[in-house]
């Protein structure tokens, strides 16, 4: 059985800074601007590690100090308890590393 | 002296899988496949690490083992050595990786 | 109940380049060299990727291009199937980024 | 001409946790100790993306959340500018990630 969709908007509530995609699909997302490359990328490994415990994966890209993370979860079609996990992680992670 | 740009389309001769950006500025771009995370993140630790070194960094993206890479240089306003420079490495780094 | 314990000789029957820990507890260790630091840190979050996943981490060091690993599962008191799997990954991982 | 070497005892004024290096050779040395292997190794990656820039690489290992750096300059033959100043990227690094 599918793990159970949550509503975007409201899987956002009581996170920073996340939005509710713009786009074709059911997703959350948020930018974030650290001091430099380094401090970016530290950043990205951190959640590349978690992603990789949770086998579940962010959809990113990276401009020098800047990431952008969309969140969905592909096998149920929409946003879960796993995005919300994931983001509040990233939250946690980008807090420590001077992320905005 | 801003550095000399280089035509796109002839800066991707000799590299391997680069196409011309089809956007609204002059760039490079290649999108690999690895085999899994694990590997398309060693890689962008590889680049990552490169980037630092030649204070250049890519504009990139990921999802899962795909990675998508846009090369141009923003001060020069254009392709430039750089590039190419970066480039020639991620074609390497690719290759041992099985990135393809 | 204790995860079973194998003989570190018998254990590294197989793989490619390990010895018995000569010290006082049993693991099994393994140095690799690469071409340059780039590679080698690039083996390194490989590896780290994948202990994350297994929640089973080397005791390393690194150096420059090297990079010294022992194995052993703690909570066993010896060298296990877990250690043997992560040395299975490291051998491959090694060889394609030409660690030797 | 080689870099000039400083006395390892007076490198360290101004560290954060740093000793010296009871070894054979002129060095200094800190251990730290992060909440888990995720933060750790994310505090390896700011590392070894400073020690690249710098063309100047730690002696380091790693045990779960636990990270243990030496710091010389081979070229000098002692302990030099080049390391206190990787020593003080290191303690603000540490720091933010939470590593003590």
């Amino acid at each position: 059985m599918a793990r159970p969709t949550l509503d975007p908007a409201a899987a956002i509530t009581g996170l920073t800074g996340w939005s509710v995609h713009d786009g074709d699909r059911p997703a959350i997302e948020r930018t974030l601007k650290f001091a430099d490359f380094n401090t970016a990328f530290a950043f990205m490994t951190r959640v590349a590690l978690k992603a990789e415990t949770m086998d579940h994966h962010p959809e990113w890209s990276n401009v020098y100090n800047r990431v952008t993370i969309l969140l969905t979860t592909h096998d149920a079609g929409g946003v879960t308890d796993l995005d919300t996990t994931m983001a509040r992680f990233i939250d946690a992670a980008a807090k420590a590393l001077g992320g905005e």
